[in-house]
């Protein structure tokens, strides 16, 4: 069965596909109230955010919109030094979308917010005309566990850390949308347990950010601009998988311009880099995390390549890849 | 200047609309951080709710996507007796959306966010391709002035107010899409003040609904069947102006069934129901409030006909009006 305009009327049709699909697969004692908001307790100062997700194909390697949309918010709850506790998702249909798959999509919302410990506690459904795409929205609200998490906050001295492989989201959704065949899988993935393991550990966290769309450059230069100091990273300690790295290199494509789901930075003092790095590889996501460079006076972001020149790291300009998540 | 696909790629172009429509309209301190989450302090229990916005046309009399996307999750939390706090917005975009447009739909949500005392705290953009339609999802934490307001929660005996005429934001919709010259408005409008007022005067509230999608027919049966009651409401004490009225003769509409987007109910004891009534005319958007009816025993929800007849009123099957928010 596909969607068409009666499922966003607010009738009959639409709280059909409210119990047959959210409240079947989320199923939670606050959603399942149906009330106009959900009513919630939460300790301490919070974190709040929202991102959409316009990915296509809906269904990659490695995750679908729903596994995205569920990682995407939990993570940036985590980055600040919060422990995601709620959910809301809105999700745009349009016609033609096949229930079947929105069945799918949110199963696997439910399975990712299992794993993240969170809550779909609220949710809206709109209906467009259209070729069946899913747009979704995530907002989520996280308890502050570590203050002072903060992109402004890195110092000379400190240490960045990359908790594992760059570029795999961004070459799984090209591969899929091309029609190339291999092996890369998103790295999509919910980063919250790495970051209650650092936080557990007492790393003196400055900052964390995810890698998400405009690569690894994008978020080392806002630490750049953001914080007033200059980044030196080293090429070769830049975690790319042999496949990724093929796949690049016949496509054009730089590792720190393109997209991951499941990467994030960390910068902590020098003298606890190598504890945070054990943390690190200890958590499944972070088997392949690596000290990719450090923080100094000065501006910008630079990078010592293999043949030990130095490169500048812009941010991205143009178009990057559309539609990545 | 018009939206392209660059403009979601995280990179330079993304930067620039954050910066040039986002931050300098709604310029606060928490948003111009630009941290992956917002951090911030909330009292004791909190409402926290979702909705996304995909009106056509996107400007109508009496307002536009914008203020529709801040009334509309300022009116949900205010439904759960919370008052309203932070909002997030997060904006799909279609390729060759006009940024003078989408600048004043931002200047709109910023005034409207003001009027309501919320502050706009974290948001998101992305692009896909498309004939420059907007999108807008909000979410909204409110903190709760009131437990127990719910739907669950009406008793026999409870009365039944209404804040205004129905049927104008449905009728504005309308008479844009098809070309048709009246001076129909939509009632969008933030009620969290209506809430507030009742709250402060100790009106003991057992449930408040805004009447959106589906219309006042649909908010009724959620009501009868979430409490467990019968609902009575007399036609003869529905507000709907005059044009409103002429427009749904000519159209075959039924005020019952339309959307609105400024009008609530709010269900109270038979013996403050007359200073609810008095409280809720004293507000700006209160003026046309009436009593429509009583909750009784039983099930199901009936109209007493200006001809003095007895009508079932069901949920809305069907279409309604597609994309009405």
């Amino acid at each position: 069965m596909n969607i068409d305009l009666s499922h966003g009327s607010g009738g009959k049709q639409t709280d059909e596909l409210i119990h047959d699909i959210f409240i079947k697969n989320f199923d939670n004692e606050t959603l399942n109230k149906l009330e106009d908001s959900a009513v919630l307790t939460v300790q301490g100062r919070i974190a709040y955010t929202t991102d959409s997700f316009v990915v296509t194909p809906m269904f990659f390697r490695g995750g679908n919109i729903g596994k995205l949309a569920v990682c995407g918010t939990v993570n940036d709850l985590s980055m600040m030094g919060a422990r995601p506790r709620y959910l809301t998702c809105g999700f745009i249909l349009e016609t033609g979308a096949d229930l079947d798959l929105l069945d799918q999509i949110a199963h696997t919302m439910k399975n990712t917010a299992t794993e993240a410990g969170v809550e779909i506690v609220a949710g809206d459904t709109k209906v467009i005309e259209g070729d069946g795409n899913i747009f979704i929205n995530t907002s989520g609200i996280g308890e502050i566990l570590r203050e002072d998490v903060s992109i402004h906050n890195c110092h000379p001295g400190d240490m960045i850390l990359l908790n594992g492989n760059l570029g795999e989201h961004h070459a799984a959704i090209m591969s899929g949308r091309m029609g190339i065949e291999n092996t890369i899988s998103s790295d999509c993935a919910p980063l919250n347990s790495m970051v209650s393991d650092l936080i557990e550990h007492k790393i003196d966290i400055r900052c964390m950010r995810d890698v998400t769309r405009g690569g690894l450059a994008t978020v080392l230069n806002e630490l750049s601009e953001s914080s007033d100091c200059r980044v030196d990273i080293r090429e070769t300690s830049l975690p790319v998988s042999r496949e990724v790295t093929g796949f690049c290199e016949i496509l054009g494509l730089d590792p720190l311009y393109m997209a991951n789901e499941g990467k994030m930075i960390a910068v902590v003092p020098k003298a606890q880099s190598d504890q945070a790095l054990t943390v690190m590889r200890e958590n499944k996501y972070g088997k392949n995390a690596s000290i990719i460079g450090t923080v100094t006076e000065g501006r910008g972001v630079y990078m010592t390549t293999k043949l030990h020149g130095s490169r500048i790291i812009d941010i991205m300009y143009g178009e990057g890849l559309p539609r990545i998540c």
